[in-house]
């Protein structure tokens, strides 16, 4: 299985990359992965929003080809781990393409990376802030890795 | 408002306990609050899931009293933030008794603490790992106090 992860940024806080690196190590004992943090911007606050998108989204779509794109998305489905796992199974199988999660920055994703997802996500009813979500999102990862492979993860 | 975030045995990750202490600090700001971080067990395993359960619950009654109790539980009602918020609003009132939240260790919680819960929360329909769910909590308690005070925080 070929996993991407693609989000606009470097991950800020010190912890959560600690983290996030914690769990890509985990995943790559399962699967094949990547990191890609494309460019974020800079100088530009809430108020340029669609601008912001917008840079974020043309970053992005360098990185996005004919894969299986899961959008993390505050209005998306919310599944358990095990459908998690169940999806991964079934779209991420050795042969087929890769699987690409995107994860937005502070302002979530442009439209029109959303629309080219075949899988809206959200990861909780909850407003997750997006460094919170990037690592969350690994944690699942790792747990649907380990409920295919049938091994034990702690609690 | 009084908060009280009560656990068993203290969390070991350092990037967690580091972003812990992050929300806990950012939280005091609006709220005042304790962390009781109860005795944890040692050298059992999940075979003794009823044993360790009932240990933990032991230390964690110590610290109940006639609080406004919410239980972290996997099966619990899930919240908006939103949501989260009316609620501490509603129950954490400047004169009304303290709030009290309870996260579970790696089995979660023994069902006479669960009994006790004025309100069984889930924070997603994903498991997340206890720790992680320390996180989680944290980070919606603080974006909750912000959602009352009426502040933004970066998403």
């Amino acid at each position: 299985m070929r996993l991407r992860f693609l989000w606009p940024g470097p991950t800020k806080s010190a912890e959560m990359r600690g983290l996030q690196e914690q769990y890509l190590g985990k995943i790559g004992r399962m699967a094949s992965w990547d990191l890609v943090e494309t460019k974020g911007t800079r100088g530009l606050t809430e108020r340029a929003a669609a601008k912001i998108l917008d840079i974020e989204a043309q970053g992005l779509e360098k990185h996005l080809a004919n894969d299986y794109i899961i959008c993390l998305f505050d209005k998306g489905q919310e599944m358990t781990s095990e459908e998690l796992a169940v999806l991964l199974n079934t779209v991420g199988g050795e042969t087929a393409r890769p699987v690409v999660f995107v994860v937005g920055g502070f302002l979530g994703l442009a439209d029109r990376i959303l629309r080219r997802a075949q899988k809206r996500l959200s990861l909780s009813r909850m407003t997750l802030s997006h460094e919170l979500c990037r690592v969350v999102l690994l944690e699942q990862v790792y747990r649907s890795l380990t409920i295919m492979k049938g091994r034990s993860y702690a609690k």
